[in-house]
């Protein structure tokens, strides 16, 4: 249940791409019609200058604060950081989540009907970018009468989108708050994503993508989000939680009936995970990841963030070993050649790569006094 | 092709536990016949004080070093570590590799024909522990004449043995080289375990472990291997062995057979596994490794080493991440609380956990000088 004074958003779905204005993709592709679910929090100024669009992660979704109605059991995915008073504080900002293009959760992707067929995409859906991302992003902020976002916010995938944010659009961004992110996935990243995509796979019920309106591929896309789960934690914060402790036995029993907690945990949340998620859109979005290099597309990441012009904000986590500090100073050192404005901050943290979701008293405070200061510069030069 | 002064050796069986004889399990349970498949390199002294058991990790086997025909194109996993003049020196030493029990290279595991069915156990085989692979190779130790062995030596799940050998028969054991390994499984190598075992259980080849004789679980075994490999490599090898480069492509096709390398490699590794690798083998095994946890069993770890008699020497490497220094640490810490002559060493070392199968130049002559120190002494109590 939302608590009393609980703010209760309807989610809306903003549909583009009809025709003459199909999106155009990074692969050469066009799209459309095109779904861009989103939700917002808080009001437009007058000048239309305090928009902050959220980015989300890998299993995110439109839905980051808030509830969806009052029996709602949960909130939205960053609801500790949005509201009034909040990180993104929504007396001041207006702040905008959509579901990414090739997701599940109300945006076009591989689960949506293919106009040509009448039946769903499957792996007929075109492989989409970072970059698609951003610029089906871009039409909806267009929709929405935003010339300029004063911010772009986003962790892990929502950090990649951030930055490819700021540098295809330099002139709508004025601050990109990047956490917990790349500019570039490492060779451990892409095989973390390749052995969730060859289970997805290698279940028979994946059926080459072809599952819609049948059984689903729920056991490799489990076995997927349970690899997944455990890049997200640190070893640390694993042995903290569970340690070795056995579910619902106080002794070994010698048979395969002993799981240790971790274990259950695991396959708990696999199992819910396919409740939600889509296997196609597993693959496509683990695709777009894989795909992400900044410095291989633009020659390198002077040349990627020469025309910049927001201000950065990046964070990175010690515990943090998907996307390692290293990472993170890698892209703020070639933003400092390049004398852009960024303000870096490694947290000690011991939450893995999750503690861009769960770290709130070190990391609000740093994000709400980047918002302030990006916000005064917009409003000066009005 | 082997060289042409290659060592050529001829794997033997030892079966026992017949009838009045069976092999007691720590599970309670007993089991017999049991086959024991090992190798011998060197020559057993007069006295019988030269005796070195190496203990395979969790995918070796009982082939250590040298060829099995001149045709061979590979020798031993521990080749570069064993043979005259190496770490491993069998002009001086008799040196011994057993493949362990549970195993599926020659020793009795799920594979195995239940005596009383005729037919493979499967998962009716019992869960086997790191103290009753040890208990089995004393038995072959016993059988091969030598009452007390100069060194148990081995890495990873092997290190696990070696401590559990101190252990367990303090009398029987001179020196234990313990190396990239740890006194109890964490919950982060619970989960990768997990991952594994759940991948080949999905497998619908699988068929509750019950397939010899038909098709094999293949894919699940694959999988598993994947996940198996990511955690022996680090970041940061992987970055330096693959990085971002594609398959057979300058670019991106923006498709499906888009392939990293790292990808092809991982799917090559898991391919290859399942022909020389049981699923059951891996289910057993890495329920094996979860057991582990010396300090869990005896009262905590000092009470463990208590009653060892031998000396220690214990190697971490930086770059480990399944069995990060942190754990060695723990042990060596206990054991010289409890006024154990150990000596630790941490490697600088890039290649991950599989650093103790890979660098020879630091480890050969640390090893190679405990031997020496463990022999002199032995030789002098004669």
């Amino acid at each position: 249940m939302a608590p009393p004074n609980a703010l209760i958003v309807t989610p809306r779905d903003y549909v583009f791409g009809t025709e003459s204005d199909l999106l155009v993709l990074e692969c050469g592709r066009t799209l459309g019609p095109v779904t861009i679910r989103y939700e917002t929090y808080g009001n437009l100024d007058e000048h239309r200058q305090n928009a902050i669009l959220l980015l989300h992660a890998f299993s995110g979704d439109a839905h980051a604060a808030g509830y969806h109605s009052p029996d709602d059991a949960h909130p939205g995915w960053w609801d500790s950081m949005i509201g009034p008073g909040k990180a993104f504080d929504t007396d001041q900002y207006y702040v905008i989540c959509s579901n990414v293009l090739g997701g599940c959760r109300g945006s076009t992707g591989p689960g949506s009907t293919n106009p040509d067929t009448g039946r769903p995409y499957g792996l007929t859906f075109p492989v989409v970018t970072m970059q698609d991302m951003v610029t089906a992003q871009q039409r909806l902020i267009s929709h929405l009468g935003i010339d300029r976002l004063l911010a772009v916010a986003g962790g892990s995938m929502g950090g990649m989108q951030a930055i490819q944010w700021s540098v295809s659009y330099p002139n709508n961004v004025a601050g990109a708050i990047v956490l917990a992110s790349t500019a570039r996935l490492n060779a451990q990243g892409i095989a973390f994503n390749a052995v969730g995509r060859n289970a997805i796979m290698s279940d028979p019920l994946w059926n080459g993508g072809d599952y819609y309106g049948g059984n689903t591929p729920d056991r490799g896309l489990s076995i997927a989000r349970m690899v997944g789960h455990i890049t997200y934690l640190s070893d640390r914060a694993m042995h903290e939680r569970f340690g070795r402790r056995l579910q619902e036995r106080a002794g070994f029993g010698f048979d395969f009936n002993d799981q240790f907690e971790v274990e259950s945990y695991l396959e708990y949340k696999g199992g819910t995970f396919v409740d939600r998620f889509d296997a196609n859109t597993y693959i496509y979005l683990s695709k777009a990841i894989d795909y992400f290099d900044l410095g291989g597309k633009y020659g390198g990441l002077d040349a990627a963030f020469t025309d910049c012009r927001s201000k950065f904000l990046v964070v990175s986590f010690t515990s943090d070993w998907l996307y390692p500090s290293y990472q993170s100073k890698e892209m703020v050192v070639a933003l400092m050649r390049q004398e852009k404005d960024v303000s870096y901050v490694e947290i000690d943290c011991p939450f893995g790569h999750d503690s861009f979701l769960l770290e709130t008293d070190r990391q609000g405070p740093m994000i709400s006094s980047f918002l302030e200061t990006v916000y005064t510069d917009v409003q000066s030069t009005r």
